[in-house]
């Protein structure tokens, strides 16, 4: 494993592993120009992220085809453990009876109420991961 | 308390109330014009977020004065709770002897080894809260 100060780089395939274990997750959008960074609830669908939306920056990234970065992590302030997995894809709001299907099959509900019918997904052209690593003393 | 599709607006004593709860935080930057997220450890000093970093994107990111995004949240998935806050300001590289006393006191140390030496600073110049409202039956 490749370490770079402290970090040890994941593979593709450990990092992908990672995402699919979480159930929360963070999209960077741009605002205005501005970044902005929001959490959602989402599911690792064949390699790409799938969440749900209402009206707002993410839905607007999403309907202009705008590239995103995706976020997930996981940390253990007690044992100072923990993963972080960045994926960066474009957007795209998609209407898919069969991965509305799929998504029932594993649960895709937003803890926040309100109307987020519209249906993300983030297909990755870049996946990387780090993890924690402890020093053996 | 405003409330848009089952997220509650928080006030920004609020969300900086909640920022200082937490420890660990995400940093949304540009890479070549690409978005990406990384988690940083980081405290809130006198309202802005200051995190520890090493050479890389955070670090080129704040040498540059660029913008950054700044988010935290903490969800139980259980009782379907949670709280998100989003904080956008310059980043800046400091050097401050008292600042660095006082990262002693609050004990700011990033989880991973490895050298992060430099300070970063982002004194927030918008800040917004959300927080998920359960609907009672």
């Amino acid at each position: 494993m490749l370490i770079d100060e402290g970090l040890g780089l994941l593979t593709e395939e450990e990092a992908l592993e990672l995402l699919a274990s979480a159930e929360v997750g963070r999209v960077g959008v741009t605002i205005g120009a501005l970044p902005a960074i929001f959490p959602v609830n989402y599911r690792l669908i064949d390699g790409a992220v799938v969440f749900r939306t209402g009206v707002g920056s993410k839905l607007r990234a999403a309907s202009s085809g705008n590239v995103v970065a995706f976020e997930a992590d996981d940390h253990d302030p007690v044992d100072r453990t923990g993963w972080s997995v960045l994926l960066i894809g474009q957007a795209e709001v998609v209407h898919d009876p069969e991965l509305e299907e799929r998504l029932q099959d594993v649960h895709l509900e937003p803890f926040a109420g309100g109307d987020r019918s519209a249906l993300v997904r983030v297909e990755p052209t870049f996946v990387s991961g780090r993890r924690i690593v402890t020093e053996r003393t």
